[in-house]
């Protein structure tokens, strides 16, 4: 028997031919509303990837969310607006009948290149992932268990009286699938969304929010990832602000030898 | 006879019907190759505006460049993607006669709200712009003349021989448009893409490079902007890793009076 790791049972696309695939969510990643929306993000990156047409490695996805994705299947279709020499440019999207568009996607592809290269952003130093405990909390959606999750700092307090003062809105932890799984841009780019709420963090309690569009820079290579394998990565979050009912999260996620594999930017609408 | 603020002239576009829009490049915000691409941004995010579906206030826009936009007219057509109660998803198309998709771009638009705020990230201590003398240099492209820069602390220095260090990433100048124009989001739209190329900075000088993606987010309501006129803005810049053949490059743009009007990032390609 073949063992399939949830992720890529959830991710999977079946192609439906001229760029259209098809899928459906699964309970496994399931969040308040539909799916987490990592798992959405890694599906339309998946479309795009595994489309004919695509060359390169990504370098760039923004996903929109439009709308919660029910249950039942889902159209995703990849459509490439432009190839050049060096870069590809692809539009995705996520369609659900009665619902419509659920998410769009705009992924850039670009071909691996050794170039000259500098890292002004350095990792944090913390304690390595085996000193430090993992995480757990009762009652919280399935998507939670499929990621190892060990706080260094800010980790959750959601069940706290919210006081008056806000909390830290940063958080450093380390990460990794729940079982392991050797770590691929498709990975990367769902956790690059497994961040918890930034305002869960600084209000202490939960609250209703949606996260509205979410950006995913890959600075990783085949050969970091492969040097990284399934280990868990170093996360690193914070926000700037919150204001008008949208605020933003930002995040890093690091290989344990210090390398900068991915950065990834949202925003997060919020009710009140 | 009627003034037209040059950026208005450049981002100008005539109603086409269903959606559609024409436009040009305008000479005054010409780039080394094709349009300053914060004008191109601002132009993606003016159709959607401009489109009579169009509901609540720019929250984040990502424009994806896939091709240098040649001089001669352009279609832009703007496509409301999904509409709900507290946002809409747009996605708009820069398209040009033979040579097809040069630019394309996904917004998110939201009902202005009071709700709790919060703002961890807070404005440097830094002189003001009246203390600041404005930056000059000979033979640049056109549209670094629509602005006045007054650089606090990294100012360009591209005719320094490169030396084996690189150079800090960071800067810090004032901004604004050149003439004055009041702040609206299509101004801070493309004052968003105004922080020099920072492979530039940090390697101190010229060389073949390209944005292919570029998110703004918008945390400035209509007061902020009101309060803020045409006086200049507060922009901090910084990078955190050139690898493989991209870097990043991340921005904020400050009210004088501290507020944080938007945040950027992107990710730009460069030789070698």
């Amino acid at each position: 028997m073949t063992m399939i790791h949830p992720f890529d049972a959830a991710t999977a696309l079946t192609p439906q031919g001229g760029g259209r695939f098809t899928g459906r969510p699964s309970a496994e990643y399931a969040n308040m509303a539909g799916p987490f929306g990592g798992i959405t993000a890694a599906t339309l990156l998946r479309a795009a990837m595994e489309h004919p047409e695509r060359r390169g490695a990504p370098v760039a996805l923004t996903v929109n969310f439009c709308a919660a994705i029910a249950s039942g299947d889902f159209e995703v279709e990849a459509r490439l607006l432009r190839g050049g020499k060096s870069t590809q440019h692809w539009q995705v999207e996520l369609r659900q009948e009665g619902l419509g568009i659920a998410a769009s996607a705009l992924v850039v592809f670009g071909e691996p290149r050794q170039t000259w290269s500098h890292r002004p952003m350095q990792a944090p130093d913390v304690p390595p992932a085996a000193a430090v405990d993992p995480w757990t909390m009762p009652s919280l959606p399935a998507w939670i268990s499929r990621y190892d999750f060990r706080f260094i700092t800010g980790a959750p307090k959601w069940r706290a009286a919210a006081s008056g003062a806000p909390q830290d809105a940063r958080s450093q932890l380390w990460l990794r699938d729940a079982p392991d799984r050797p770590l691929d841009h498709l990975s990367l780019a769902a956790l690059s969304d497994a961040f918890f709420i930034r305002l869960f963090q600084v209000r202490g309690g939960m609250a209703p929010v949606g996260t509205v569009t979410l950006t995913t820079y890959f600075f990783a290579d085949e050969a970091a990832m492969a040097r990284q394998g399934a280990r868990a990565l170093l996360g690193t979050a914070d926000a700037k602000i919150f204001s008008g009912g949208f605020f933003d999260q930002t995040a890093e996620l690091w290989a344990d030898d210090g390398a900068l594999l991915a950065t990834s930017t949202q925003v997060v609408w919020y009710k009140e």
